[in-house]
């Protein structure tokens, strides 16, 4: 590492040892100019939290007691930066605006896409990068005019113009499209006046594949404009959970691979890939379903990594979050100093899908009691509903530290009489139907999801070591990993719209900037 | 370990050309070589929400509705790294294992102090550092022989080994140690046999002056070996918390810049500052007092700051937290998108202070109905206990969003119905001395703390819009900053024990390294 240099040298040699040191020096800022294959990842309400609770379930799922020494693949990029991310109105941002600062480089007010304070169109470095001759893909695992896609293509004072979004999409000049759906691909929610051409018609229209089964999406080629949207969609025209996929189900690493075969061309890409419901799993506090989503979000990246492999002088790999969503922290007060994140691996299904469960099985019982859907609960989620019995049991392991040593981790997965309380409860305002939550101290316990699966998440997380402070965004700055061309940039506390700026001088889209 | 450069060029000019381009290649590396005056600042228990909360409070007091636009100094430093804190039995450390990680480079055990999970002693680079002819300092807002401190000079198997680890204090041959006091300087807790030498004599008998007045403190000179506790002491040796400092208190800040007057020589130094009670304040959810800690704690790094401007090309200056605590994050289900936190603002003692104040309050005012504290709660924390009238317009107005536009801000600090019910509770609790928390639900609800005071640390922080998830540690990483000479290695996601490494090679003390 530390060379010692003994020269006697003269002429040509002298030359070419002043070539040398020319070439070491500048490698690096010469090199940095030319981000030729470009890749920005998105986990939408991923931040440190989220990313740790994925790398300490897997080393928990491999036995190792010091959780927390495996690592995400994007966790061990060369450059870590830290990104504020309020928006222009609030502490705490929404993805729109979120969105919008790293496309546009612009704060805006939370629901703005592709918009400035003002409503004002602000131009991104995809649409840059698209201008400059490059092939651009926008890849989502939720619908494809979602507000953190939507903020690389689109320019709408409202995230909720999903149509006028979806026509922006087809207008968009962009190479390759693919995730979930459209919200409202036939304007019904638009105010729009007039004959409304329905948003696929558009895509059609103009010149896109437009591919919505697996057989044409493998047999995609390179230079093929496309538009896919994911065979099998779960919930808001969104792909489902990583924890609910079936064998078979396009992946987004599948769509990231497929993205890289289509754009790949001598003048460079720019791909955009959203983890989407990483956030909305966050949202309804269940966290081994955003673990399973940031896995899946992994391995989107690894595919990144093996193009970059094979272009590592040209090739930036960028990899962050838009916000934090939840509060989520790695440790609990019930559980203090110890953490137990195996008992993720006992949930088997998405909170989602244990509420179509239920919803079914609620139709099917009406007013079971709680001990009916004790079977259910262990099934899906690993926690068991004790007898009298067991519970006067318990209830004495809690009193002798030497008869808990005795009966061991018997009852780790039971619930304790406290939370079985609160379990009931739930379980009771589930049955009734009671999901408003008007309630303020109702909308702490359950915020706007059903009573029963929520609560079912927050005890299993609890049991695993993991808390949650909010069913909202919060404003913990989010993690940036960089790897690459022009990756040192990336290091550092800066705030989201300074991402913009390291994105266009890695690209070399500075032109394009001001004559924009 | 510096290259050694023998040349014999023909020509003039290329010999310049070549010394040009091989000093531009080399600088930064020969640089990185020479740190010769050498901060770390250690915020205990301070990850990205604990700093990110003290720069959003900042932000508040300003006015700025983008609560987050304002930095703390070493926010802005050009080097951020995330730093795994996990212990060797846990994902969860203590302050100990963790102290140890980066002041000797090994995982060890919770407790242990100095040695490696076999409860050898292993050198602290600290010690490497003064072998090496460097002066040390060790500064503390937490009693002098507490694990972090400890961890830089100490060897045990126990961190409770309070005396032994005094003695040490005393052996060490450091140059400076300043902050609070010792929790067993007689060694009435030490298992020792014989006679028991006090831990000040100890420290004398070395040669050290032992300073415990401000006049005496203020008169330290370059050069001087001294030990000083801080005259004014607060809860279990330790300074006061910032909140509760009077004016003429010697601060954390005061205690830096005298470190810097003291040790700094030729042979340069290596300088450890803590500030241990952002732990203890985030251990009892109180997070305007853990804020006032941090802003401290950014004064203390100013004074650093200040002599690397005198020293540019010579100090390096790293500031980390040991671990997380109290899974604090910036925001609450409550509050949703919202922040405000300028309410924080009307705290005005720590939970600490507040807690002596309503012990003395209880004796004078037995079972005193709650309505009697009422005015006390609101010129301590700044929350109002609502009339029934109140109440009643404060039901009306969370049901018509025009009649809440009317009254304004005028409810924000009254205590809604199920706060109110939270708080009677815990002040029940409290008035009948019930702080055992034995029951696991009574347990999440107050830790170990006085019920009526974290309640009202909860509610208020809940106000601003802020929540905890444990009154423990969390296995959330914390960020690294770095500036000055070297500070480019603390970029990056590492693990604790790497700092140590870091550090050895900044200080060019590897040779001390395969000497031990």
């Amino acid at each position: 590492m530390h060379p010692a240099f003994r020269f006697k040298v003269s002429g040509l040699a002298s030359r070419f040892i002043l070539s040398f040191f020319v070439v070491l020096y500048l490698a690096q800022s010469v090199l940095a100019a030319e981000a030729k294959y470009v890749f920005l990842f998105i986990g939408d309400g991923m931040s440190v939290s989220q990313a740790s609770a994925a790398e300490m379930y897997k080393a928990a799922l491999k036995g190792e007691a010091r959780a927390g020494v495996e690592k995400l693949n994007f966790s061990t990029f060369p450059s870590q930066g830290m990104t504020t991310t309020y928006s222009s109105e609030s502490l705490i941002t929404d993805s729109a605006a979120a969105g919008t600062a790293i496309a546009c480089g612009v704060k805006t007010y939370n629901a703005g896409v592709g918009v400035d304070v003002d409503g004002k169109s602000m131009p991104s470095f995809a649409e840059m990068a698209r201008d400059a001759g490059m092939k651009v893909g926008i890849v989502s695992s939720v619908s494809l005019d979602h507000a953190t896609p939507a903020s690389f293509y689109a320019h709408q004072k409202s995230r909720k113009s999903y149509y006028e979004i979806g026509l922006e999409l087809a207008a968009s000049k962009f190479d390759y499209f693919a995730g979930g759906g459209f919200v409202d691909p036939e304007g019904k929610k638009s105010k729009k006046e007039g004959d409304k051409v329905h948003v696929v018609e558009a895509i059609k229209k103009a010149g896109y594949s437009f591919v919505n089964d697996k057989a044409a999406f493998e047999a995609l080629k390179s230079g093929t404009k496309a538009v896919v949207v994911n065979p099998r969609l779960q919930d808001e025209q969104a792909m489902p959970y990583a924890i609910d996929t079936r064998d078979g189900d396009i992946t987004l690493a599948d769509l990231t691979a497929k993205g890289i075969e289509v754009l790949d061309n001598p003048e460079g890409f720019f791909m955009m890939v959203e983890s989407g419901k990483i956030d909305w799993a966050c949202h309804a506090n269940d966290a081994m379903t955003a673990i399973g989503d940031t896995l899946a979000f992994e391995d989107a990246v690894a595919k990144a990594m093996e193009f970059a492999a094979k272009h590592p002088s040209n090739t930036l790999i960028v990899v962050t979050g838009d916000h934090e969503t939840g509060g989520l922290s790695l440790g609990f007060s019930g559980t203090k100093y110890s953490t137990y994140f195996k008992n993720l691996e006992r949930q088997k299904v998405s909170y989602v899908a244990f509420d179509e469960e239920f919803a079914a099985w609620r139709l099917a019982n009406p007013g079971a009691p709680f001990e009916k859907i004790a079977g259910l609960v262990e099934e899906r989620f690993g926690l068991k509903v004790p007898t009298d019995s067991e519970l006067a049991e318990m209830a004495k392991a809690a009193e002798s530290s030497a008869y808990a040593k005795a009966v061991g981790s018997k009852f780790d997965m039971h619930l304790k009489g406290f939370e079985l309380e609160d379990l009931r409860a739930a379980y009771a305002r589930s049955m009734a139907a009671e999901k408003d939550n008007a309630q303020e101290r109702d909308y702490l316990l359950y915020g706007t999801y059903e009573p029963f699966t929520v609560t079912l998440t927050h005890l299993l997380n609890q049991k695993a070591g993991l808390a949650w402070t909010s069913y909202s965004h919060t404003g913990v700055p989010v993690l940036t990993s960089a790897m690459g061309v022009g990756a040192a940039s990336f290091s550092g506390f800066y705030d989201n719209t300074d991402m913009f700026t390291k994105f266009v001088e890695a690209m070399g889209l500075a032109a394009t900037v001001a004559i924009n």
